[in-house]
């Protein structure tokens, strides 16, 4: 039986290194109607906080499923965020969900609703004031929205959320720097127009050599022409270079020119 | 407690309607090295096809957590999707994952090693020819593959398609027609500039009134105005026409214009 190796697996070994988990929450997702662009992001400024990004589930407006997901995920994950579900209208059901998963109340958050009264004044409505609530109870605490005007919050170990792209990541900024990452996962790339199939082995050679380096391996098509795109992560970057460059000699070998990314 | 409404629920609670879930398999999307995009291409072909897409997980390159996600799955769902691991590098493990959630062991297909033999010839070795296992046993059989070489498989109801989304979508073409769908799921939207905490309550009141269609709200910003994209989904036509006019009257009434989108 192939051995699992790589980044993915050696960094769950380590209970001191923070692992994060995306629930992502909205039928949308599930009937094709839009592309989810929040995924990406958050893995991408997770990485570079040293908090990897272990799983991610896209669950419906389903109440059940939201509520295990959330439970699974914060028992799970030191960390974890949810994305979608905390507008004004009916199919917006996170919070009574997330409180449902932490068996508390929802209440409304004085200061929001202050807040959302000022901003909305003779528009202010129930639907609106619904954007003000949050679990009871201890260890919530709200996440600044610079885009628009309710905020997201966080309960415990979990990040609620915007689903809008440009007010996730905003919010995402608001606490980055509350979070506790571990040694940044740095990355290079090399490509070339080599085929999968011709360095496959020479790539798991060079992976075994070095397993505190996780190497990925993806074909691309450009100008007609086959090639492949090694990946090599880890938070040691003189392993990383000492990888690519064997990665790119087994290149030149097979007559490609191997193109660098940056250098981490 | 809010209710939890609509055709996702509606569909959960008919045992006759297929459902789907969708696993994408692989570091390069929990690192946010690369954007997915075959989760939305799934989605909308399966609700074509009457087979709701009710969940859908990114699990990460570990044997641990691919035959954990394989299990739950297969058992949960109608019809699996897994996208990615199955070409010929060390990284791509999803064969021997699915095999060991079969409780199965990996051979090399013989119809399959023979067509890479003959398309390799002399650049033949043992890391393509991982191109050629699927799991041993009954309920096996090929995905024939138009781009490429290397074909997906299909293991009772757990679809094995690449990552590469041209070769995720070939793949799923060449299955498509063997799916047993239930009644397609149609959708409309209307669009306006009115805002989501204005229509709210009348839309809540819409959704109570029409327990068939699945009503989805979605705020957008277009011309630096704010604006909402209401989303009707049933598997009956003249449900979804009778709210979407609902709605646009109440976006009238709000002073909006309705946009409609093209009928179903």
């Amino acid at each position: 039986m192939r051995k699992v190796r790589g980044l993915a697996y050696s960094v769950a070994m380590t209970t001191s290194t923070p692992t994060a988990c995306v629930l992502i929450i909205g039928d949308e997702i599930l009937s094709g109607r839009t592309q989810d662009v929040n995924l990406k992001f958050l893995a991408e400024r997770l990485g570079q906080l040293g908090i990897p990004l272990r799983e991610a589930r896209v669950v419906p407006d389903v109440e059940a499923k939201i509520v295990e997901a959330v439970n699974y995920a914060r028992r799970e994950y030191t960390y974890v965020f949810t994305t979608g579900g905390i507008g004004p209208t009916h199919d917006d059901i996170t919070t009574p969900c997330v409180a449902k998963a932490f068996g508390r109340k929802v209440i409304r958050h004085p200061d929001v609703e202050k807040k959302l009264r000022d901003y909305f004044g003779e528009r202010t409505n129930d639907a609106r004031l619904r954007m003000s609530e949050v679990p009871d109870g201890e260890g919530v605490s709200l996440i600044e929205n610079l885009i628009s005007v309710a905020p997201g919050y966080r309960i415990e170990n979990v990040f609620v959320l915007a689903g809008v792209p440009a007010v996730a990541r905003a919010m995402f900024e608001a606490v980055a720097h509350t979070l506790k990452g571990g040694p940044p996962v740095y990355s290079q790339s090399v490509d070339s127009h080599v085929r999968e199939g011709d360095i496959a082995a020479r790539l798991s050679e060079i992976q075994d050599e070095h397993p505190n380096v996780s190497i990925g391996s993806y074909p691309f098509m450009r100008l007609d022409k086959l090639g492949t795109s090694i990946v090599a992560r880890s938070t040691d970057k003189a392993a990383i270079a000492t990888a690519i460059e064997k990665v790119a000699a087994a290149m030149r070998k097979l007559g490609g020119e191997p193109v660098f990314g940056p250098a981490p």
